[in-house]
């Protein structure tokens, strides 16, 4: 096991790495907390969780909703919660999103922690403190900033997590060695997923240095204000695609990447668009897909993050190196017409 | 007009006394925020509101409630509002409480401010960054503490106020003075409640005096780790009593604070009940009621501020001086019971 202590503004957060999901006796009283997670990962864990209490939700992103929300606060009453229970998120982004969220409503604030058990959450979701649930069609339109108290990473959890899931959380790790780390580009060349699903201390690597930059961005810049804002890489036309063709997470960002390339190429001379696009299919994810562009663009500009009428658009100015550059729906359009087809 | 600044932990709080409600367009552009407000506020101001987008809310503490939360963020989507919106809370405590935990939450967090009309929102409620709404029998259940950007105090909304909640406020008032300031005490010795409601002077001086004293116990104690639970005086019963028979709040708080002052006599020597209860009873407010003590010594155990078996009790040493005592129930129960008859 490897641990970690990083502060944000007003919270120290504590890593994990490669420890064993019975540490979290030595981090919580087991009758101080409450564990939430979901059918699929009770039902592959049962023996883990017996000394706990918990709440086990129905899996899904259609359940990352207020009325889960709702039952998780009953449940919680009915057990007892105060003050002073820690709540523990275990599970997927999912999961994770909505224990973060009821811990900071619930009498108004409880400690929380994370036990990650999908890739997605353990290079993203949980980490840097966004939390929040789906209001109709919107994504995460409710929910606030506010950081965990700890972070345990047991990669024996993983062995339930079906294939298609990896696929989704690399996505996220393309991502994140594009815009910032092109060494760990190079590393993810030269192996295929089978070897990190493999090879537990070369996942363990993986992880850990997926997690702490993520967590480094997010340090600077806890409040979006400058560099956290180039993780949504991916995610701007990614997002405006995902739920029209009910696309995986993982495939719309690999498509909104993809995209972002491309408009990369125009705007910044970024020459690598044939090197990510050969990266993504090396690991299981598509590069190109026909779509509706203009009703992508449409979506894109209703986007919350959208400020006045420019979109301020994450793009490559080569591997390893983002911008953001605030460009009109005019000079965007013609580049997605031309990659949707 | 005055105005104040004020520091907490992660924002400035900006009040302006003796305003005037038009001076919020100064503060805000109107076609950047989005007032919430209650119908009884709205009919009697009707024209002030004409400039401004504002959501209509059904008043009372029966509203408070996710129900209303679900219907407020659902117009805020209608209404186009975004991170850059300012949401402003126009009302009572429950409009300020309701406001004040959309905007921490819709977005992940909105800029928010308020201007309090009633008398207890003036010198309680809208002051501290406590928001929430209750989630079935449990007051506040739900919510979280973050600071509003400003407050703006137009005394003129408060002519529509019926006297009841004129007296209500002045419960708050009255339990200031004695947890903090004896000056304030003799102030409202020597006057009666008419007196505030003619001379817009007089009270100008007196809701500036209490906010100013709620602002300073929050400041130097924002999450509630000592001197904040002070302004908990006469509701640990207050609370007790306060649903079981449909008392208002004020005068729940009234006859908290007698009983605090009897557990205070045989605790601390505090000798000054008399004078509490005369004060208490010049404002319009009872002083003794008939109550099943039993019951109420129920419900105080059950009381989510209960740490373990010991009650936390706010007692008087003498006029303007508050301390906190661990008690059990068996210290509190014979006192409560000569009390409630
Ligand atoms: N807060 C953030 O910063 C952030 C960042 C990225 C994504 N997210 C959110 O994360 C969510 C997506 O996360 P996700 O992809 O982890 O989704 P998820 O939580 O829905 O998990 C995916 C599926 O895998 C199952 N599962 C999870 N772990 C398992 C395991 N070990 N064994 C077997 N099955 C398992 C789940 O039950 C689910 O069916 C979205 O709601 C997204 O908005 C949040
Ligand atoms: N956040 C805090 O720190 C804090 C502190 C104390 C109380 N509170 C909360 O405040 C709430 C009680 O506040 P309240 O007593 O102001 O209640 P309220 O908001 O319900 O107002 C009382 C009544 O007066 C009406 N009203 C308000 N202003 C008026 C005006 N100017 N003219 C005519 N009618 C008017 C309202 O419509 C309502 O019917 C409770 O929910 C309580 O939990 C919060
Ligand atoms: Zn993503
Ligand atoms: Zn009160």
């Amino acid at each position: 096991m490897t641990t970690k202590k990083l502060s944000f503004s007003a919270q120290t957060v504590s890593y994990y790495f490669d420890a064993s999901f019975d540490y979290l006796e030595k981090l919580v009283k087991t009758d101080n907390a409450v564990i939430i997670t979901d059918e699929n990962i009770f039902s592959a864990n049962k023996k883990k969780f017996a000394n706990w209490r918990t709440i086990v939700l129905q899996p899904g992103e259609a359940f990352k909703i207020q009325a889960t929300v709702d039952s998780i606060i009953q449940q919680l009453i009915e057990l007892g919660a105060d003050r002073k229970t820690t709540l523990i998120g275990v599970g997927g982004g999912v999961v994770t999103d909505i224990t973060g969220y009821v811990a900071g409503i619930y009498m108004r604030g409880l400690q929380f922690g994370f036990v990650p058990t999908t890739i997605l959450a353990m290079v993203d979701a949980s980490i840097g403190g966004k939390n929040g649930i789906d209001v109709g069609i919107y994504k995460n339109m409710v929910g606030m900033i506010k950081q965990p108290s700890f972070l345990l990473y047991d990669y024996s959890l993983l062995k339930s997590l079906p294939k298609a899931e990896w696929i989704n959380g690399f996505a996220e790790i393309i991502k994140h060695a594009s815009i910032k780390d092109a060494a760990m580009f190079k590393l993810l060349e030269e192996h295929k997923l089978t070897a990190f699903r493999k090879d537990k201390q070369l996942l363990d690597q993986l992880i850990r240095r997926n997690a702490l930059l993520k967590s480094k961005v997010v340090q600077e810049d806890e409040f979006e204000q400058g560099d956290r804002k180039l993780l949504n890489f991916g995610h701007t036309l990614g997002h405006a695609i995902e739920n029209s063709y009910d696309l995986s997470h993982g495939h719309a960002v690999a498509l909104g990447m993809v995209v972002a390339a491309g408009i990369s190429a125009v705007y910044t001379g970024y020459a690598e668009t044939n090197r990510l696009v050969k990266l993504i299919k090396q690991y299981g994810l598509p590069a190109f897909a026909v779509f509706d562009a203009e009703k992508a663009m449409q979506v894109m500009q209703s986007d919350k993050k959208r400020v006045k009428d420019l979109i301020h658009y994450v793009l490559l100015q080569k591997t390893g190196k983002a911008v953001i550059m605030p460009l009109t729906a005019e000079q965007i359009a013609p580049i997605v017409k031309k990659l949707s087809v």
